[in-house]
Parts: C-alpha cells; sequence; structure tokens
C-alpha cells in the first residue's frame, strides 16, 4: 500500500462496520483515527492492521460529549489532514410505545443523532477552511420508516439523516461531500444472529443471503468516497440481493 | 353550540394555530385544556371562548418535562375524557452549521421533538386502555426536508415525524387515530411578517395568498378529526394555493 | 337538498367509487356527469339518484379517446359550470415481467395514466378562462411504491401522480384545487372479496376493518373539495385503521 | 484491456451518456451493443473504440418497437452473453399543460417509459435463465418531482421508475441487479448549453459546476456494476457539486 498524507476518522468504531472501514481505508494508506466507547476493545484490530502495514490510532471516546468529540477530530487532524470522517453509532431497539421510556428515548437520541450532529460539525469546522473533505453517515431502515415499536430508534435516525441532508446542502457546494448510507437489512453481526434465532429459531439463519456482510458496508463507503465532485451521490441505499423490500 | 364529554388537550397553545384550535373545538362543544409556556397569556383567549360559551382551562406548562406533560394530560382527562391531542410546540430556527451551538441543536429538539415524543406516549397511556382517540402532530416544510441552516430544526421535525408514524403504525389498529399534519409554508404571525419584512422588504407582504391563516390549520385539524375509522389520513399537507413547492 | 349551480364530472363511474362520489356530489345539490365504458350500466343509480331529488346525467364514455373526453366535459360544462372533476379509472394487475405483455402493459397505462392526463387537461382547459375549479385524481398503494408483479399498474399509477403533480404546481396558483387521493388498502368490493377469498380463503373476509369502503372514498373527497384556497392539500393517503401500512 | 466474454447493450446510444458508456465499457473489455434512432450516427464512435483496441457493434433501434428491441438484444446475446442492459433514452420536454398535445405526452411515454419496459423486459427474458446480469435505467429530476410544465416529462419518468422498482423487487432475488440512476442535474451536453445560454445569458454557462459531465455518469454505472450482491444500490442519485436541490 502508499501512505497517502490523510486521516480518515471513524466515530462509534464497533467489531463489524467500524472494523471494516479501518482495514479498508488503512489498506488504502490512510491513516485511521478510530473512537469508541471502550478504546481498549479496539486492541486486536490495531494489532491486525499494523501487522499489515497498516496505520491506526485507537481512542476511547464517548461520541455524545462534544468536547470529547472535537479533541478526537482535532488529533486525528494534526497527524494528517482529515480528510474522512464516517459516523456509524447505532443503537438499535424496539419497544412498545407506552414501554419507551424517557430515558431510552433520549439516549438512543444522543447516540444516534446528536453525536452524529457533534461529529458533522465539528468535521465541517476542520474541513471547511481547507475546501475539502468527505462526512459520510451510516443510516438505516429506519432513516426512512418508523415501524411499530420504534419511535424512539426511527426518530433518531430521521433526525440523523435530516442533520446529514441539511449539512450536505450546505457544504456541498462548499467542496465538501457530505453522504448517507441506507443498510435496508439487518447486518451480518453475531448479536443480530442470535437475536433472529431466538426470534425466529436456527432457520432464520439458513439464508445468508439476508444479512448485509460488514465488509460491503466499508465497501459502499469506499465507492462513495471514490465519485468525482461532478458526481457525487448524498443518499445511497443498500442491501442484499435476497432482502425484501 | 352543544357541550360534548369530551376533552381537547393543545400542547403548545400559542397565540395563532394553538389558540385557532382551541377556538374551533370549544366551538364545537369540547373542553379545551391549553398549556403553553406562560399560562399567564392564555387569558385573553380564554375571556374570549367563555364569553362564547365555551369552556377552556388554561395551564403553565412546560412541555418538555415528563411530569408536568402527564399531570397536564391526567387534569384534561380529569375533566372529560381525553379524546384529541394536538401537539403545537415549534421552534424555527437557522443556523449555518458551524453556527449551530449544541444548546440550540439540544432545545430545538427537546420543544420540536422530545416534547412531543412524551404528549404522544402521555395521551396513549390515557387513550389505549378504554380503545379511541386521537394524537394529532403538527409537520412544517422542514419535516420533509432538511435545507441549508437546517440542521437543527429539520433534524427536530424529522424525528417528530417518525415518533407520528411510528405511533401510528402501532396504534392505529387500536383504534387511536394518529396523524401527522404538514404545514408546506410560512404561517401568518406577526413574527413570521417581520422577518419576512426585513429580509425582502415590504413588498414581501403584498401577496397575502403565501401565509397560511392559523384558523385553516384549525380547519385541517378539524377535518382529521371527522374522519371515519375506515379512512384515516395519517399524513396530509397543507399549502396555500400560491406558495410554490 | 340546495341545487347548486355546479357540475360535478366523474370519469370512471364504476359501481362502487364512482357511485358513492356521485351520491354524496348529487346529495351535496350538484348535477353529477358520470362516464363510463358502458354507460348503460349506470341506470339503476340513475333512478335512485333522481328518486332522491338529485340530478345526474350518464354517458358511455371512453376515457382513453381525446374527443370523447372532450365532449364529454364540454356537455357537462354546458349543464351547469364544471366545478370538478374527479378522475377515477382504475386498471389493477398483477404479472410477473415476463409475463406482462406489451398488450397488457399499454392498456393499463392508457386507463389509468393517459386518461387521466386527458381528464386533467380538458378540465382545466374550461376552468383556467373562469380561475376556478377543482380536479382530483384516485391513486393507490401502487402510487407510491412498485411492487414484484405491478410494472404495468405501478408504472401508470405513478405516471398519474405526475401529470397531477405537475398539474397542481401549475394551476394552484391559478386557484384550480389539483388533487391525489392516495387509498393505501384494498376497496371492499364484490371483486376484491373474492379475489381475497381465492387467495387466502374464507378467514380473508373475517376482518372487516381491512377493506376500504367506496363511500369513505367519497367522504374524502368531499374533505377536499371543502378546503379553503388557503389551505389546500394536494396529497392525502387513507387507510382502513386495521391496515398493516 | 483484456477481454471478456460479456456484452453490455446501450439502449439510447447517444453521443453524450451513452458514448461515455459505451466507451468505458469498451475499455473495460466489454463487447458493446450500441443501439440509436439512426445508427449510421455511432460510426465516429466505432471507429474511435476500435482504434482503441475496444469491441463495439452499432445499431439502427427504434426502442419503441418490441421485435427491433427483441432482435436487438438476442443479436448482442448472441455475441456474448448478455450481462449488462442500460437503459438511457431521454425525452425532455417541457409545456404548459394546455399545450402538451396527445401527441407529445403519447410520445414521450413510449420514449422514456414505455421503451423502458421493453428494454428491461426483453433483457429479463435473456438473463433469468442463466440466473445473472444487470438492468440499468437512467432517471432524472423529473422521476422524483413533477413540476409545472413537466406533466408528460415528469409522467413517464416516474412511470419508469415504476418500472425499474418492480423489476427490482422481482428480479433481485433472483440474482439480477436492477437499479435506477437519478441524474438530479443538467448534464453537460451542446444543447443543454445552447438551451441555458437562451433562457439566462451567457452567464448561465459561467459556472461549470452545474451541468453533469457524461462521464460522470459511466462513471456511477459503472460503481453500480461493480457491487457485490451482498450489498446491491437499487437507487442512487448524482448531482454536481455545486448544483442547487
Amino acid at each position: 500500500m502508499t501512505p497517502r498524507n490523510a486521516t480518515v476518522a471513524v466515530i462509534g468504531a464497533g467489531d463489524y462496520i467500524g472494523a471494516e472501514i479501518a482495514r479498508k481505508f488503512a489498506a488504502e494508506g490512510f491513516t485511521v483515527f478510530a473512537g469508541r466507547r471502550d478504546g481498549a476493545k479496539l486492541e486486536p484490530l490495531v494489532r491486525e492492521i499494523e501487522a499489515a502495514g497498516g496505520r491506526i490510532v485507537a481512542r476511547t471516546l464517548d461520541a455524545r460529549k462534544e468536547d470529547e468529540v472535537a479533541a478526537f477530530l482535532d488529533a486525528a487532524d494534526a497527524h494528517a489532514p482529515l480528510d474522512v470522517t464516517i459516523f456509524n453509532v447505532g443503537a438499535n431497539v424496539n419497544f412498545p410505545i407506552l414501554e419507551t421510556t424517557d430515558r431510552v428515548f433520549r439516549k438512543v437520541w444522543e447516540m444516534a443523532c446528536w453525536a452524529g450532529f457533534l461529529a458533522g460539525r465539528e468535521s465541517a469546522r476542520l474541513m471547511l477552511p481547507r475546501g475539502r473533505g468527505n462526512i459520510f453517515f451510516t443510516g438505516a431502515t429506519a432513516s426512512l420508516r418508523g415501524g411499530s415499536g420504534f419511535a424512539a430508534f426511527a426518530s433518531a435516525k430521521f433526525g440523523l439523516r435530516a442533520v446529514a441532508q441539511s449539512m450536505a446542502r450546505e457544504l456541498m457546494p462548499q467542496n465538501i461531500h457530505v453522504a448517507h448510507l441506507i443498510i435496508d437489512s439487518g447486518v451480518d453481526t453475531a448479536w443480530v444472529r442470535e437475536r433472529r434465532e431466538q426470534l425466529w429459531g436456527k432457520q432464520a439463519l439458513d439464508n445468508p443471503d439476508l444479512l448485509m456482510p460488514p465488509a460491503s458496508v466499508a465497501g459502499a463507503y469506499w465507492q462513495l468516497y471514490q465519485q468525482p465532485k461532478s458526481a457525487w451521490t448524498f443518499e445511497m441505499e443498500i442491501r442484499p440481493f435476497g432482502e425484501k423490500w
């Protein structure tokens, strides 16, 4: 790989999508700044990427704290110019409306929407003066559809989409690519597999065509990154070919 | 007017839309429970409605406080069964993303989305056991479109729409009509007239066909209320005939 | 009923929705001009409406023929000024793409989209000079969603929606109310009941809450007609309260 | 370039987008089957691509004729398995509703929607038996929005989108990637430049950031082609970074 003088910040660098984004961009020569609630959990990923010759910095980050987000992105930018921020914090929950507590509603919003606003704004603060950059947000089916039981999650994801869309309309003409990637299916994680098995039994896992491989999400982000500014996509939806929609 | 044994709760009973909703439902025989930040400001409306033979209770209400909202709706329901809740808290602001402070983003969300969630959930708590009711939310152009400078406002309005949609999908089959009324234009208020004049000069006020009369919003809510359950509308948009869209 | 000096033209006046629209508007004092493929089938409706003191003219009309549509609307307008046109021609079919013949695709389009264009344009021709009128179009779930097997039907309904939306943006500022009413469920007709029973057995008919009564569609059109021009709805969706969506 | 045993069929192979798609896929080793109303106009492109070592077959094709489309695709498939069909016939017109003649409305539909249905269905006929393939459709701003004066064009583009969406829902689970690419801006062609200059004067051409380079559209199609089936996009919109939307 050819190293680049550029950093990608991954906010919400979990074991699946976040890790694959880190692998992909590291393999393409970026310095990866990876932040998650418990940064220690990133150690295996750091070892793996460094063993492959890549560069990665792991940080503990509460994405809901303005000062932590600002400091995280400043540190990323100090290392090499912040070229890409990918916001990937998730918070999927499902409760009947009467069981949706204040605490849940607020926390889901803080994680999935408020933190995205902070990540977006603080990235724009660094990117606008140099007139270039990329700010990408991870969306879900619930970004477009409020289903029964999804008042908290859909409200946060709708809200994040509005942040992304407003930023896109303001910042794209200033040469900052803002995009919203909608994953319209379950993602293939241990947690999702377990939950499906609980709900529908072992046969729920028989069809591998219905879950999104995390690496494919990273691939979609890479496509967005590669687009020329003459043909930028703001919103792109991806789903496995077997998914009903 | 024939009095009904039914209460309508208006949360966000401001001088324009809220007041017109109160007038309309009072004229139709409902007891109106009107809540706003400073309940004292409702005095002239109370006098007017009572003079016309209507029934109205005015309350000071911080719609962002769970316990205040619950108490307000409990009081309404104690008076006569809570038949309709209309959530009408607004919070329109416009700032470039870098000037959208944490405080503004959070406050706009608390007023326009979080308070709507509380109003909706606490209404459902009272309505579900008796298997009937109506929960209506006021939307705006920004409920569907995130424009430049609207990260805070659109995010909150998108989020409110998701709350409404999720509640509709859960509660309509349980005989509770949940609706989201999108006002796709400026509303004819002193504040909007002033702002338009500042931005575009006196001629901005020459065309009265471009502002929505608050009484017409109340009329649209009345239409939603009158729909039979065999043909409920979840989402309806209204705009003055001269509006560009 | 008080007679009005106004005509409503119903294009696609079938036994269900069309007939109910005719009943409703006749009861409100309009002269009804009702057109359908075989006008003779309207005889019982004519007898019923006239017995109730209403006024109705039944005509055989191929809504796909420009000259027939123009003549039908001219005749309606000669009787009393054409105030409302409601386009209600349906053509629901479902075929896998390889079995969707040229003939089917073209015919469905001619019935559901092309005929709607003709009805809309010829109504506008009569309404624009006098600066008032209402042009309403019946939409369906397939107006917003192209499902498997629905290439022909959804294509025609999407196309009709575009006609309605383009006309609304051009004509509303000229005081003509153009609206698109989306019926997001099956309609309660003999044909739909039969088909559901074939597909899912007798129990498919056990839940009467899942089919839209034709009279409720007429009621929704009446709501649209009653809106003041300061708060016109372009698009409104209706569904029975038990419908999944 | 490494030749592939695969054909791409371009239906509507005009001088701009169609030609760039041909160049791109030829450069990637595909045999290009290019069809347009007057096949002779493809001669310079054929010479250019062949000089670069690529393979291309140019044909005169009326995309509105079922038998011609079937024969064109059969010939393409006989040459090497039909891997990709890209439907790119355009027909942008703008007329007030009263000036939208029957002839215009029908012709625009035949070119932009009906021909797309034929191209899609005939491609599916060849691709389904072998269980793989790609069918891509070119959309426009008018695929999502019916503007004043656009009854004919938007109706056709909405209709094409419904065809694409219905085919996607039916065929994606059978391993055929169906996608709809929305170009949300003017495309940089001589005709568009001329028209802008007429409408707004020379300065309308000063901002090159507002027109989509045809090669960027080809690039977007190439991205869609490269997606793994675990993460297919159905709909993707592209616009130049300076575009207002």
